[in-house]
């Protein structure tokens, strides 16, 4: 298994800073992409359970209430994973995460935003419109909307349904989106994780997703 | 106003394969890039109100059942707006829509995530959960999903509450990603167009919606 990450980690020498939450998703995507390019950046823990995104401090990092986000050495701030991601690739474009020529990185955004759509989006629906804790919180960002009980069954429905298309397009190839391990395998590794915490499991006939899964999830990066 | 497409079109050389449909919003996205770019490839009209997407020949093309999708030299198809313009900027990078640097690429990523996330995928829920003609298909894809009146609700008041937000933000850029033009534009342009086809009108009061509005819906590539 190819061990990208066992670089040591490299102290980022800007003033960048990023805003993280242990518990969540969608930064776990950009800290395992940060553990994958062996970089080590200033983190700020933003308390998700307490409310902390809606302060008026946080507010005036990212306006739309969520994290990940990420400042820059100017104060501007990068919010949304692909675009954090793409750049500390340009930062650090070794190892390659986004694609190495035009076709693969034009299949890797294409795979990445199939798993975000059919899969990430779906699970959050099923979590956000169920989740005690969430009860008028179902869509994320500052306003409050009620939770739908339909949409969290469909939600469940239809992550069931994207794990049934993974492992079919993993008969065809090692990773999400092709022979390379790239920022799509990541968002999925966090889809089949996060999807088990909140009990939507992955098919056990699925041969394929459990041996990618089995590869992904022992990397490295997959620790963070 | 700029007019940056104002160039003669030009034929590609190589074998693209652009598969559209005139009257959906996401391929109109790609329509405009080209238009923006001055490039003109085969293009593939396929009859969504027809159910031609179903087809076994379009399965072929792209399992997920949706457009646009754009078959590349190797026969190989890449879906997605993003990855297909993505694969276009390369192509041909200028006039660059995705950003001249890091930091402004990163912007433009973000702002059209944002625009996507919080607009057109708030729209989508709107318009296929109460749309007649697709009362079992709720969700784009080969799956069945029934309609939820209430998230069609849902969708209403969030496009209004991302025109709210666009307002704003409009307040202090010329453009919705800052000063220049790019995909994030096209990106918002496509979500009011056919938001107001579906009856969510913009706020009378949303001047710098408003001015943004006037501005990019009066170039040439606002006509595709």
């Amino acid at each position: 298994m190819p061990k990208r990450c066992a670089r040591p980690q490299q102290a980022w020498d800007g003033e960048l800073k990023f805003y993280d939450c242990r518990t969540a998703p969608s930064p776990r995507r950009v800290r395992i992409f940060l553990a994958e390019k062996g970089l080590d950046i200033e983190t700020v823990e933003v308390d998700l359970g307490a409310g902390e995104q809606f302060s008026e401090a946080f507010r005036k990092v990212n306006p739309d209430c969520v994290v990940p986000a990420l400042e820059l050495d100017d104060g501007s701030v990068v919010s949304e994973v692909l675009a954090i991601c793409q750049y500390l690739e340009e930062l650090q474009p070794v190892p390659s995460l986004l694609g190495s020529t035009p076709e693969e990185r034009a299949r890797v955004t294409m795979w990445n935003a199939k798993v975000e759509q059919q899969g990430l989006w779906a699970m959050a629906e099923a979590f956000r419109n169920s989740a005690k804790g969430l009860a008028d919180r179902a869509v994320t960002g500052p306003d409050a909307y009620p939770q739908i009980p339909e949409l969290a069954e469909r939600g469940h429905k239809r992550v069931e349904q994207f794990f049934r298309r993974l492992d079919d397009s993993l008969s065809e190839t090692r990773f999400v989106a092709g022979d390379n391990y790239s920022i799509a395998d990541i968002t999925a590794l966090v889809v089949v994780e996060f999807a088990r915490w909140i009990k939507i499991a992955t098919p056990d006939d699925a041969k394929n997703l459990s041996r990618w899964y089995a590869e992904v999830s022992g990397r490295p990066s997959a620790a963070v």
